[in-house]
């Protein structure tokens, strides 16, 4: 299916220099351990010479000082990026066919360009747009409004709702829902809630990615918005109004409450939760499991429930490890002083 | 597509007094900032008061003593359930039309009012049923012997495991899954695990909403029941046999393990997680993130895991970030006495 | 539709010994609360023998020692699995008629056994296999290259990416992702996130059941392993590259970053993180809501976040919760000994 490239057209393409049989052919790429014959390989460090050495890759990408031992190789100041494009390359991603499967339903008021490839049983939705080379695979719904750009991957089972815009070669991968209704209820006279109905919409920006069955509310009367190049994990949670900023990376099942605003370049890690209504500045670190319940600084790293700054959190932690032994030195001192020791200190329990 | 409908009509519905121009036409809702002709905006309180003298809406909900400054305005002792409402009616939900759709499989089985509506690729089994005014949107799967209730939104993709009951005016969101095996195994003689059938079904009482990507388990041997009312976030576990009471909320990402029972108007904020067999009191707050591993009492507050009472969670909590300094001052306090400083004190690390 | 089996012959197949009228028809399996004629019911312990008294079952599974008071019986050292058992033999699961859905779409160059049932709008690309019994329910999607062997149950919108490997009686719940891209990005030279393909793929052996809504990552440049007969809850997240032991149980909303290694017969319970490329050991514990930053060591229990070996965990919660009455008592030995009060100490509050 694929076809092969030759070692020096490859490097050529990357701008890089070769070593080695120019004229070797790939067509694949793989782990030094999988690696076969055809396949290109890449070695990050020395500390993968000895796995590179009995790798069967017909080819490698090396960073700079590592030897080859005579075989073919590239040369890269950083062989994991050379790598992955030449993934790109030489592992192209599944291709659909340009057009509209026969089992689609595509609404009259929809326009989609020749070059999109619209799969099997696709749902599109009056006034909708999608661009040209943009993917729709099996079973993804598209309401009314929905806007894709060019060069979009959206996934089996995507659903996005009512007046979603997405920029161009945005992923959304399968499962995940933009759009749906964010949690806001106001309480009528009988103490009953009632949904606040929400009637703003969805937008995520040129190269935004989002993992599986993670979910990204609409705004309540405007905009919930990802901004471009946002990388977003798996099952991870984006409330009403969240403003997530250009290349903010969210790892998987961290959730966000309404009208988080995170800053460009922020990193959450995983299962992290925020408040509503919080800022996380630029290019903060927020570590995983934190739960933040205030504004986090630009360019700080806070960990922890509640959320402490990363020196302080190292500091509590450790401290903590040593607060059963403090009790018993406490409890020494008050002995040479004739001070009474609390009941509760002899008999050790949990006092809560 | 909205109807326009003017501001004394509106005020009329609501029951509420207007003031200014009774007769400006009203055909949509925004925020203060996005509102522009035709849309109606609400102003919570006086510190909006500049962004509503700003805005281009036509007219606004006012709470009581705020200076309309001679625009139409409607006032109310509640702007954002008066706003709420009047969205529901200048906005409507996207509307359906009555009848099934020709590429839904509906088994000849199965009964669906004739007002219902059953959108594309529908999948409907023997014995269910489909109350008057319902929406199943596109990719809905009904599995045999579903019940769903009067007036429900179901929206796409949404799957409803066999024997799965729901109320009137339920709404669920995208991909959520009613009714799935619970996590139930026992352990053969050459321990193994084998699955326990779980031949029970679950319930969903009038007016409960799920958000997207939502599960929730049937119980093992009868039901797992969400009472009337009850309001679910995306991403939330509920556990087989598990019992939510009326009008409970579960924000974002909490999960219950099985058998918990949640009372009536209980809060369980966002990524809480439960251990099973445990009762959250009636009225109940349980903090984010908070793990739960005994019963919570009716009307208190927990916090933290193991979850504390909230009073002593922030004491606890206050008292810990001041563990460094009272390291320092034992120690300063057994030099003093001529005690011997533990050596983990003077070169302060981890002892874990 | 269920058929009914006397007693006698259910307990000879189960190989126990009966109690009472061998005769009695059962048809069915009930909680002791909601069985009535026909069903079977089951008797944990004696805890449960007034429940047991006022059952209407037809008959009980009971455990040694129990009175039957003279009612149909069969008694098992474990009336647990027993009944469980029984379950699976009295309330079939939902059965499919073998065959090809006439709305399924199936490629020419997949091979689908006669005795597997294909439902409505399964999507069945070139190169897939599907096995004897094996049943794929309403929309789920079978990307190119999909293997799945005998008996498995693939239910409604499951989604198996291209090249996913399923062995035998594998179960997969609603809405579960199987070889979505993982989460890997390298910077370019512009400092933008480009991702890394992922050209690896994802292999469930046999007897792997998994929950609603879980997404199980496809390797980056191999494989994704969830090894024989792990147990998978709801939401649950595995990343590219991990490798999940034989018979290992992960609870619900648990999350495992790339690389993550699991022993044969660990438990990982709800919300647990794990970091990427660690090591949790054969048959280790890790309590709920755990943050895992290092490895874990076989057989071991580990809590909390940061991670600690059980003991240490109690340990240290128990002395946090006397932490607030130990300051209190630093300050009285300081007293005592003329020493400064620390200002903080007068006005209690938190010095973060």
């Amino acid at each position: 299916m694929t076809e092969s490239i030759c070692l020096k057209d490859l490097a050529a393409w990357l701008g890089r220099e070769i070593e080695g049989d120019a004229t070797v052919a790939l067509c694949g790429v793989a782990s030094l351990e999988e690696a076969g014959e055809g396949d290109l390989a890449f070695v990050r460090s020395e500390r993968f010479a000895e796995a590179a050495r009995s790798s069967r890759a017909s080819a490698f990408i090396l960073p700079p000082g590592l030897d080859a031992g005579g075989r073919p190789a590239i040369r890269s100041p950083d062989p994991g990026l050379d790598f992955a494009r030449s993934a790109e390359r030489l592992k192209p991603r599944l291709a659909l066919d340009p057009g509209i499967h026969p089992s689609a339903t595509v609404d009259e008021g929809a326009i989609v360009a020749p070059t999109a490839s619209v799969g099997a049983r696709v749902a599109i939705g009056p006034g909708c747009r999608v661009g040209a080379g943009t993917q729709l695979h099996a079973n993804a719904v598209l309401y009314p409004g929905v806007e894709v750009g060019e060069d979009c991957r959206i996934y089996a089972g995507v659903v996005l709702r009512e007046g979603s815009r997405l920029g161009d070669r945005v992923v959304l991968h399968s499962g995940v829902v933009i759009g749906a209704d964010g949690f806001g209820y106001v309480r009528d006279e009988a103490g009953r809630y009632s949904a606040v109905p929400q009637v703003g919409y969805a937008v995520l920006e040129d190269d935004v990615e989002v993992g599986a069955n993670s979910t990204i509310d609409r705004g309540t009367l405007s905009e919930t918005r990802v901004r471009r190049g946002a990388k977003i994990d798996n099952l991870v949670h984006v409330g009403h109004n969240c403003d997530i900023g250009e290349d903010v990376v969210i790892a998987a099942q961290a959730g966000l409450s309404g009208s988080t605003v995170v800053g460009r370049e922020a990193i959450l890690m995983g299962q992290v939760g925020s408040a509503g209504h919080l800022e996380v500045g630029e290019g903060a670190f927020v570590g995983a499991k934190t739960g933040l319940h205030r504004d986090v600084k630009a360019g700080s790293r806070v960990f922890g429930y509640p959320q402490r700054e990363e020196w302080a959190w190292q500091r509590t932690t450790a401290a903590l490890s040593r607060l059963p032994e403090l009790i018993k030195r406490v409890r020494d001192l008050e002995r040479k002083l004739g001070l009474r020791v609390p009941e509760s200190d002899r008999e050790p329990d949990d006092d809560e």
